[in-house]
This record gives structure tokens, C-alpha cells and sequence, in this order.
């Protein structure tokens, strides 16, 4: 997976499909409209997968690596924790696994470069980087060449992926220390002022978050990254499990399947992919908003509203595994309700008549860029 | 099931098992309170329960009732649209059945007093109260025993249910003409002003809602309700269905069975159910925040915090069906995540020290009042 390739591959979906899908949701059992935010999740599958929308194989990427930046004490926990819980993952334990296995969604848990001893298991896929970034506060994180290889291994998986029939991508992480990194990144490419970008992350205290503050724009003065460049902000205030998930966003956008993004890291990973190909924002999915202050910043950026606001901030993919019961539920109906015609509902008065029978398959033509390899 | 002895049997749970839920929930592998909302449904489930909270046989009931005011010709739609529901209903079509096929529960449709033919049918429970209420913009709905039979009705069907094994309750209603009912109980019980809690329903335009407007006031004019009596609001402006979700919410707070309430005719039969037992509070779970204005005071005035927030105005029990997915995700994670302990997961650093091993099946005495019969 080159990431060139992949960049070019990234358009948006033929958008003329808009009017044909809504009429299909207006011809259902129910007020147009009604259903809401539904209705606008099944409009935006629909036109991505060019016809029926379907949430049956979704799979969430939980990429961990640590970062160099702990040095700097911004966090609540040791670095060990990342390692502890990607073990955790493996055995099926974290909230992430609980929520996805409800969800019907499987976890791939990938190392993008953890420094605490991991045993070995067959369900850890090993994507190592580098022995965690270096601290942001006094250098940058990765080269260049590590950027490019870390979103282009998250690529990879996500073909893998989308090529055993995964309909939606979601994405998930672990990382001590790693929502300093976003942090960075969100001031750096949506030109916020760094307070309002930091927050408590897995919740440290007044004196902390002071110093999480200094260490963000430390990291921004002596980096200076180049907002326009998504690779140099990776590259100098990034993390490798955040490049492996831009890595996912892209592939899932080239491939026209809906990218279901968690919550403030997940952010900064779409940053990054968004500045690289923009078009990449057509498969986005803000799953939720999240406690972290800086979130509805980052989603405002990427001109997204979250679907739901329950006060999360855990990452993993947590709020990711939730939403996919809403694009599930937008799936279905689209799918499985009886139109006016066929259960013989009069439709009279109403602000549409419908005349579709059956739903169509195609809206559109679907012709992803990036084919199958 | 008798009135009377229905209310005298709704008490709050015992309130000191909060704490030893918090403290089973800050001992799983997360922050503590990283999972927000989330944590605040698995303590409430707790509470109600009596210890680790279950979402296994959820049944949403969707009652159905027409409405005489539909004669000053306040909905987009005919009357016979409510009948025409109830068969697409039992053919398994409408909204409700999609949505509640995919968070596994089951709906139990029952006839309170539809106007239009019915098909006979074995899943149609009939429990019809009347032909459809009397014009409330001339005089009451129905009378006070009417009012009284609905709500047992419902209180009956919650019972069988709750006696089956539903372990939460889910309110969804039909009826052509009932957001106007609602908007007259929301006014009449909250005492905000009409306008305020009169909306466009299924989609009226601005002429038929000023007339709604204007029917609402006329119906608190011609009536009267005391608003301190539930009964006196419900025989008066209210609605069979709406007498009968009454009942399963007051059939499911005197069991502690959680009772997930759908949109805005729903929250006028909460505020019924809670002017008669004010304690039913407690088991009350606001799914969503409906499109429906009236909702967001309703929900104020009843003091819940709705979970989702959609853009969702066609009742049924589609929101409570949706949020059924969060119920159960709550319940999971209390149960499935593993701990800081068995996890072998660091927790230094962490406001809290967590030190339980397993979850605690009982946090607090469970002896539900009303005794299944």
C-alpha cells in the first residue's frame, strides 16, 4: 500500500444518488423525516456504498504504541499501561472488547510500536514502528519515513480488511500519553490556542493539566510543524498508532466504506489524513463527542456533527462500537421497512408521495478508486 | 390489577447501593468515569436491580388509540392511518419492528381504542377502552373509570410481561392526533405555555399548527384539569394509549424494572404516571430528545437528561429501541470488562484505588412491592 496511491485513490462518492436515496426513505412507513439523524446516517451509507446501505462485518482497529512525551509527566498512569492493556485487549477484558462483541464488530489489535514487554499471541498483529516516538517536547517523534510507514501499515490492515468483506472501518487506540500528541496535532493543524485543545485526557488533575499546556506548546515551538503537511505533523508531534489510523481513515475512503471515527485521537488521526487527501472527509462518521474539550473543536474542522455526546473519554474504540448500533439501525431500515404501497398506508396529507415499491440496490454508480489487491 | 394498589406499590430503590456500584465500576480496566453517561445507565440499572444490572429480555409496548380531536383536523394524516399502523405493525413493517429486531426485543401491539377496521390477528392484544376519545376541544376524552381501565390495561400487560421475564420496559404509542393530547397534558401538568409545547407532530405545516395551537388551548379552556390529579388531566385531554403507557410505567417502577421511555406522547404518559406515584421517577430512563419542542420540558419538568439526541419524532418506541443498545451496553460492561486486578492493570496514578475482584452480584436488599400474581 503506497501511500501515493493511496492519497490519489481518495475521491468523493458520486453525490447525484442524494435525491433518489431520500426518496426512497420518504416512500418507508413514517413522516418524512422522521426518523432524523438516522435518516441522514442511511442517505450518507447509501451514497458511499452507491445503493442499499449494509452494517453487517464492521471492524474496529485498535492500534497501541507509546509515546515519548510520558518523560514530561502528563499523565495519570504509567507507560507500562499501554502494554498491560493491549494484553487486556487480547484476552477480551477492556470496554472495547465488551462493546464490540455486542456490536457484532471485530477487534483488530495491532502494536505500532509498544515499549513494555508484550507476550506473544496469534490475535496480536505486529506493525512496530519504533520503541514509542521520541518526546515531542524536545524533538520530533518520528522521521518522515517512520510517518509514512505507519499510515501505510494502518492501510494495509484496513485492505485487509475491507478485502475479507469488512463494510465499515472503525478506529481505536491505547497510548499513554497519546492525547497530548492530539492535543499538538489539533492545535497545530485547526490553529486552535493550545488551552483549548488540552484537556485531563484519563483524568489528571489541576497541576498536570498545567504542565500538559506547556509540554503541547513546547512541542509546537520547538517542531514547528507545517499545518499544510499532515506527514510533517505527524512526523513531529504525532504518534505511531495515530499515523497507523490515518492509515485506516484513508483506505476506508478510497474504498468508499464508512469510517466510524472514536473520539479525540481518532480526530487528530482524521486531521492528519484529511490535510493529506480531503476527499477522505466524505467517509467520515463522527461517532461521538467526547468529555475532552478539545473534540468538538477537531470535529468542528472536519465540519462533522457527532451522533452521540454520553460524556466518553476512553478511547479504545468504545464510542466507535456504540455508533454502530445507529448505522446498523439506518442500514436496516432503509432495508427492511414495508413502504406505503406495499403495507397499503395512506400517505395522503403528507408533505411527499412516494412511489417507490421496492428499494433500490443501486443509486448511483460505486466505482471505488482504490480496487481490490 | 387495581389502581389503587398499583400506586401504593411504587417506592424508590434503596439509594446505598450507589456507592458500591461506583466502586465496582472504578474497578474495571478504564479510568474511572471515562465511560460517562454509560456508567451513570449501569449504576441506575444497579440500583433498580438490586445488584449486576441484566438487558436480556427487553419488550417495548406499542399501544395504539385514536383521537377525537382529529376532527378540528390538527394531523398531516387521516384518521385511518392509526388501523392501517396497527396491521403494517403485526406484519413486522413499520420502524418499531426494524429497530426492535435489532436490539433483540420483543413488541407486544395492543388495540386501545382504535377507530378504523382491524384485521384479526393472534399478536393483537385487544384492550380497547372506547372508539377513539371524544373531541377534547369540546369536552373530556373519555370518562374517569375509562381513564382508570386504561392505565390497568396497561399495568396488566407490563405484569404478564415482567412475569415472563422482560427485564425492561419500553413505551411506544400510535395514534393519529396524539401529539395534540400530549401538548395539552405537557401544558396542563407543567405548566408551561401552549405554544411551547405544541409542535408539528408528524409534519404539519404553519396553518394547521397554529390551529393545533389554538385546539390545545381551547381543550385546557373547555376541561379544566386539575393538574395535580393525573387521572383528572388523563380522563380530560389525554388518550387511551396514553392511559395505558401510564400503566407499564407504573406497572414497571412498582417491579424496579427500568422503563426506557420513547418520545414526547410518551413523556406526557410519564408525567401522568408520576403525578400519581411521584416515586415512579426513579425507574425512568429518557431514551432521546425528540425533534417534538414540548419534549426537551417534559423531560425537564420529569428531571431526566435524555441519552440520544436525534432528530427523532415518530414515536412508536423507535427511540427507546435504539437506546435499548446503551441499556445493554451498560449492563455488559459491568459485567464483562475485567478488572485492574485480574487484569494484572496498573491503576497507580488513578484517583481511585480500586480493590474489588468480582462483581458483586447484590449491592443492595432488592424486594420489589409488587409481587408478581
Amino acid at each position: 500500500m503506497q501511500l501515493s496511491r493511496l492519497l490519489s485513490s481518495v475521491a468523493p462518492p458520486a453525490l447525484e444518488g442524494a435525491e433518489a436515496a431520500q426518496r426512497h426513505l420518504d416512500s418507508l412507513t413514517k413522516p418524512p423525516g422522521s426518523l432524523g439523524r438516522l435518516e441522514e446516517i442511511a442517505v450518507r451509507l447509501a451514497l458511499l456504498r452507491g445503493g442499499a446501505p449494509e452494517v453487517r462485518h464492521p471492524v474496529i482497529f485498535t492500534f497501541a504504541a507509546d509515546h515519548g512525551v510520558v518523560a514530561e509527566g502528563v499523565s495519570a498512569y504509567p507507560q507500562v499501561v499501554t502494554a498491560q492493556m493491549v494484553e487486556n485487549f487480547l484476552r477480551g477484558g477492556a470496554a472495547v472488547n465488551v462493546l464490540a462483541r455486542q456490536a457484532g464488530a471485530r477487534v483488530v489489535v495491532a502494536d505500532f510500536g509498544v515499549v513494555g514487554p508484550l507476550g506473544r499471541s496469534p490475535d496480536l498483529v505486529a506493525c512496530p514502528i519504533g520503541p514509542g516516538t521520541a518526546n515531542i517536547a524536545a524533538g520530533p517523534a518520528m522521521t518522515r519515513e517512520q510517518a509514512i510507514r505507519a499510515i501505510e501499515a494502518g492501510a494495509r490492515l484496513a485492505v485487509d480488511a475491507l478485502d475479507g468483506g469488512a463494510d465499515l472501518v472503525a478506529t481505536g487506540e491505547m497510548g499513554i500519553g497519546n492525547t497530548t500528541a492530539a492535543s499538538a496535532i489539533a492545535a497545530a493543524i485547526t490553529g486552535a490556542a493550545v488551552e483549548r485543545v488540552t484537556g485531563r485526557g484519563t483524568g489528571v488533575g489541576d497541576a498536570t493539566l498545567g504542565r500538559k499546556v506547556a509540554v503541547v506548546r513546547r512541542a509546537l515551538e520547538v517542531n514547528r510543524p507545517d499545518p499544510r503537511d499532515g506527514l510533517d505533523v505527524l512526523a513531529k508531534i504525532g504518534g505511531f498508532e495515530i499515523g497507523g489510523l490515518a492509515g485506516v481513515i484513508l483506505a476506508g475512503a478510497a474504498r468508499r466504506v464508512p469510517v466510524a471515527l472514536d473520539g479525540f485521537i481518532a480526530g487528530a488521526a482524521a486531521l492528519v489524513a484529511v490535510t493529506l487527501a480531503p476527499a477522505a472527509r466524505h467517509a467520515l462518521f463522527a461517532s461521538h463527542r467526547s468529555a475532552e474539550p478539545g473534540h468538538a473543536l477537531v470535529l468542528d474542522h472536519l465540519g462533522l456533527e457527532p451522533y452521540l455526546d454520553l460524556g466518553l473519554r476512553l478511547g479504545e474504540g468504545t464510542g466507535a462500537a456504540l455508533f454502530i448500533h445507529l448505522a446498523r439501525a439506518a442500514a436496516l431500515v432503509w432495508r427492511e421497512m414495508a413502504t406505503f404501497k406495499t403495507a397499503g398506508v395512506s400517505s395522503e396529507g403528507a408533505s411527499a408521495a412516494p412511489s417507490e415499491t421496492s428499494p433500490p440496490n443501486r443509486i448511483a454508480p460505486a466505482k471505488p478508486a482504490l480496487e481490490r489487491e
